[in-house]
């Protein structure tokens, strides 16, 4: 099986609380059983939590026992006392598994601006504490204690031959966009048993990341919490990956956080499509993704595909002001593999098909291609919707 | 009366099929008696209507007599044939009040990517030249002939007595955001019987645009023909305004410009919040522009106005991922006057009472203060509503 615990981890999930719903699980604990080599990728927002503060302090690291995450409150835009607030949450995991104050981590999702519920907190880890386990149910129960308005839980795995050893990488993430009743917060952990060194193991995560967690999007919010931890404790045995082996476990794990990445917005609160938009034939990778960002944030983009037309104006024109310098007359639109546009002009496209296309698959595809270079990405978002707003507008705090 | 034609110019609306509703007016002509300065300024998107093309090779401008206006299509993504089209309209403006062929512009509106009706247009300004008039009717149906999804029109004046003699400015604008059918577009006409020379007029336009037409939003997607055009015939009388009659002129104009553009949000499609952004206390006025920006276009800050829900954390956070550097411990935020955060931290507040202002009042203020400096800026938007994503989801090209 492809998803399974790696050596020598235990999970559990547990339920303290937190969350409107009393019977949600709202912890999760993840211990390594010896210390685990640490990467972490955080929010680029200057407004950022409490815990990515802490974390962003102890990553990269080559001693981490255990990673601590609460659903239902973030722990953000709470000062001082949140900072004092995680460091504790971090000792209570620590202690939890016998391990040192300074050998864990802590992720939270939630509401921003209250205070961590400590108490809370203590009883949700002593909880998971006893429960922890290697097997499917324990990894199940973590998956789910960090979602919030999640409708699904998102876990991706590979089992990966390597010389002499197999090794085994699987993440979990949460995220459905703006969710949590505040706001939007995309987490992720991803496990391994292969022998990482600590800049291998940073590396490799900063490259998967790029390619997955950064090229999504909802609505475009940069959330004040969004963290993608990797774990690599080295239990499958041997020396620090290198070379061929080092590449092929790279290449593992972006595939991993990929499919990790695109399951956020495919749960994107009342989405209808998961729209994926490849950008092509340009100068740089940075251009692409601005053009893709753009594209993929415009609410006119969203609200066509909502409502499966192919208002390719839309998407020209979005790029358009993407800020990136290009050549519209160069400019190509594939549409659901329907050809709409080309040099700067619309082309006769049986308008009814291409509606039809995009009304009976959830999956639509944008491919946008420039001639200015070879440059390219691959960005994945959610249509916007009646409900989207009515989720995001009804909802109190 | 504040609005009224300037002296010199006439105006008139008609009606030539272009719209789906066959009663609508769909185009406006306007007419300068003496030859009259003109400047404008135009869309920032790369991919930009060949009106916009057009009127950007022919202004600043000394000369111009006639400017004609079309709704119901933009003439834009139209290649080759839309140049020649939108000289072929600018050529039928200037014939139609006796001009030569280069002294008229063209402003566009409506469907991305259709070919403008030439002789539909023909029949448009040849029933609008019958009909010019200096009197109030006309410069409604103007103002009405440039209208699309708009459920008002708009106009804005000031008389001003400067020394020797009184000059009129009266603007006309058309806007409502995602607006057209296909695609979002601001237009605008500013008429003044002011005399100025050619680069006082560009300044003066430039620096009016500055404070209002870019500082608007709906959901941030810049069209292919926006446009803000400057007429200035002279007709006041004496010379060229310099010294302090110039500034006061300015001032004026920038205040004309301010309540056109005010009125675009405050119009927008399903809207139910115009939200004024105020942002204080930056480095420089571009770094306000840019966290406004990126408040004002944070489709969770505008459900959360939607549903009457003080959610500042919203407001924080996308202050935090504007790309500004900013000190997160120096902001203070204040909503309706509510005071809401301050120094990193939420402050205690009466969030019943808030939720209740943002209810009972259309006019929302968020205001956002950094410590990093003295600049800042206003922008207007508008919130997001289901209602706006009906009307762009359920329209098909």
């Amino acid at each position: 099986m492809a998803i399974r615990v790696p050596q020598g981890y235990r999970l559990a999930g547990a339920c303290c609380g937190l969350k409107r719903d009393p019977l949600k699980l709202d912890v999760a604990l993840i211990v390594s059983d010896s210390p685990a080599v640490a990467a972490g990728v955080y929010t680029q927002n200057l407004v950022c939590a409490a815990p990515v503060q802490f974390d962003r302090q102890h990553t990269p690291s080559d001693r981490i026992r255990a990673v601590a995450v609460n659903s239902g409150n973030a722990n953000a835009c709470t000062g001082q006392r949140g900072l004092r607030d995680a460091a504790a949450m971090a000792r209570l995991a620590a202690q939890a598994c016998g391990a040192a104050d300074d050998q864990a981590l802590v992720l939270s999702t939630g509401v921003i601006g209250e205070f961590l519920p400590l108490e809370k907190i203590a009883r949700g880890i002593a909880a998971a504490a006893t429960r922890l386990a290697g097997d499917d149910e324990s990894l199940l129960a973590a998956a789910r204690g960090i979602l919030t308005t999640d409708t699904v839980h998102k876990l991706a795995g590979r089992t990966l031959p390597l010389s002499g050893r197999e090794v085994q990488i699987t993440g979990m993430a949460k995220g459905a966009a703006m969710i949590g009743p505040n706001m939007a917060t995309m987490l992720s952990v991803i496990l391994t048993d292969a022998p990482l060194d600590v800049p291998s193991a940073d590396a490799a995560l900063r490259h998967a990341v790029d390619d997955s967690f950064n090229c999504i999007s909802v609505e475009g919010h940069t959330s004040t919490n969004d963290s993608v931890l990797l774990l690599a404790n080295g239990a499958a045995g041997g020396p620090p990956l290198a070379g061929d082996d080092l590449a092929r476990f790279g290449q593992a794990l972006d595939e991993v956080a990929i499919e990790l990445a695109r399951s956020i917005p495919a749960d994107g609160e009342g989405a209808t499509h998961l729209i994926t938009v490849e950008i092509s034939g340009c100068q740089t990778r940075a251009d692409a993704v601005l053009i893709a960002k753009t594209v993929a944030n415009s609410a006119l983009v969203k609200t066509a595909i909502t409502g499966a037309d192919p208002n390719w104006g839309r998407i020209v024109s979005a790029a358009g002001y993407s800020g990136v310098q290009f050549d519209p007359a160069g400019v190509s639109l594939h549409l659901n593999g329907f050809h709409l546009y080309q040099g700067g002009a619309p082309v006769a496209f049986d308008a009814a098909a291409v509606s039809r296309s995009i009304q009976e698959n959830r999956d639509t595809l944008v491919a946008l291609r420039l001639s200015e270079g070879d440059a390219g990405v691959r960005f994945w978002t959610t249509d916007l919707t009646a409900e989207y707003v009515r989720l995001n507008a009804d909802y109190h705090t």
